[in-house]
């Protein structure tokens, strides 16, 4: 027998009617099969925050001005976002990552300074970042997960913050699934009509600049810094075993980057929920993915995940401490 | 301005673009309401568990053995089965209540006894219990949640455990909502077809044996013991301001039936998952209600209410505990 099927007879053997505990169930065999054991674990929970900013809120793409950005990232300081609150209450643990906020933090908080520039260039002019500084991101991205991992970290949910970003996502989704632009794009953080119809006549503009299919290069034109080490981490997440808990739009987008190097990133990929941001069915869609949850946030920061991690724990607990048909002298199916 | 337009108007401070939180924006408000306040609180969260035996079971309408009634309450009582593994997961306490199961617990054990008889009736030649016999049950029930309101309970998920179960809850969808009794049976633990078959046949004939109208005489000559008992439990916990959180199938018929005595025990629930037992979908669309999971779960015990309890409470927290624009000093919408 082999693990799959010693996983699906340990599910199968717990005090319930087979298969009631529907998704978990797929949840638990996944995870068995992720750290390759019949009693997987799930040690200290990380959720990674990637903040940075973004030169296209230039061209008037966000109803919230870029300040916001450095903020909010204050706002995590202060333990006062809404990741903050959902981690705290889910014990999970958070790191909140500079990776290219166009304001000097002061040295002694407790933000990872990972800032590869103040902010990505305005896409409608020149690509985002060179290919070079979108490597460095990447890299970064590596490295900051490593560290977790080092720290007997096994399951990592990745966030964002940054104006302007659900444009960068739309724009790599358009890329990398050869989705029409119109359905990538969404509200955001809430535009209007008007707003909503000069952001698809901007992204329109820059979809049609450039013409180019490496993802690395993708990336670069269409990224943000915090998209771009968000891939890195997921990359590297994947390559060492880890499980991740894949958030919103904009997580999805750097995991549609993240396919494109490495397919096999998908392997330890748990969905969390479904954005209410325009294009996220489409994005889950495009990947055969179906989430957790669906609740309607649009909010990032990696709510989501945060608030799926229960249910994940749960699949972990019921195949550890559940009794089975014997254990408990409870009678099976006649 | 009244609460619901200050808890609004709290809920829309929060650091984070209007409305993007959801359906946990529309759980915060609602426990606002239910309680009466801009601070609500979960105090003391309890799952009770109703346990009682089915005389319908003669008729062959379960894939597992009436013995397994019992086993599994002995089995919460080791705190083997799903339903303990996720109150400890998620700090929920749990009552195990024998409602009515054919078998004599030893007096030690943490059982609550609340033992109506030992099992109802055979549907199929005469009412489950007499009407004075269901008044008991739902007497029992109230008092049970005023037990759990004395100790500072103010939030109450509703399981049960009784073999052949689905068949009084089917029965009761039909006689409440008048849907076609076919929609209403599902395989329950998990017949096969001919087993689905035979169900159907002996419900139908159920149905058709009794012309009432009256809500306690439909519950008295359909229902179970433990159904009866939740209604009961149901009724109180509204009467007492507390929050409800409807589980599945069995738990929604006892909330039907509930809804039929007063109308307003409605205003204090939250349902919890969209179970996979067929005919859960058909109750809660005719109740308009949207559950906050959907994972294929079809386990009773109070699973559903106690894997949603983690997401009621990030409503709660994220209520009480997120920094407002003006606290965090972030701008909002230009």
């Amino acid at each position: 027998m082999n693990l799959t099927e010693s996983l699906q007879k340990k599910i199968d053997s717990k005090t319930k009617p087979l298969g009631s505990l529907g998704t978990l169930e797929k949840i638990a065999l996944k995870i068995g099969e992720i750290q390759n054991t019949l009693t997987p674990t799930l040690s200290n929970p990380m959720i990674m925050v990637f903040a940075a900013d973004h030169g296209l809120t230039e061209e008037g793409i966000s109803s919230f001005p870029k300040a916001v950005t450095y903020q909010m990232v204050m706002n995590f300081v202060g333990g006062g976002a809404a990741i903050n609150v959902f981690c705290r209450q889910n014990c999970i643990g958070m790191r909140i990552i500079d990776a290219g906020v166009d304001f000097q933090f002061p040295g002694n908080s407790t933000i990872v300074n990972a800032k590869i520039g103040n902010g990505t260039k305005n896409i409608l002019k020149e690509p985002a970042m060179s290919v070079e500084t979108c490597l460095k991101a990447i890299r970064k991205g590596r490295e900051l997960v490593k560290n977790e991992h080092d720290k007997d970290c096994n399951i990592i949910g990745f966030g964002e913050m940054g104006i302007g970003n659900t444009s960068s996502a739309a724009l790599l989704m358009h890329k990398f699934t050869g989705i029409a632009i119109d359905n990538c794009i969404g509200r955001g953080t809430g535009l209007d009509d008007a707003g909503l119809q000069n952001k698809k006549e901007v992204l329109k503009k820059c979809a049609e600049k450039y013409h180019i299919k490496d993802p690395i290069e993708i990336m670069a034109t269409f990224g943000g810094f915090e998209i771009a080490m968000m891939c890195g981490a997921m990359l590297e997440a994947h390559k060492l075993g880890m499980v991740l808990l894949i958030d919103g739009f904009i997580a999805t987008s750097a995991l549609l980057a993240a396919k494109n190097i490495d397919n096999a990133v998908l392997d330890n990929c748990i969905f969390c929920h479904t954005s209410n941001e325009q294009g996220h069915s489409l994005m889950l869609e495009y990947l055969k993915a179906e989430p957790l949850l669906n609740l309607g946030l649009r909010l990032g920061e990696g709510t989501g995940a945060a608030m799926a991690y229960p249910i994940v724990k749960s699949a972990i607990t019921f195949l550890n401490e559940m009794a089975s048909f014997d254990d408990a002298h409870v009678s099976n199916k006649s």
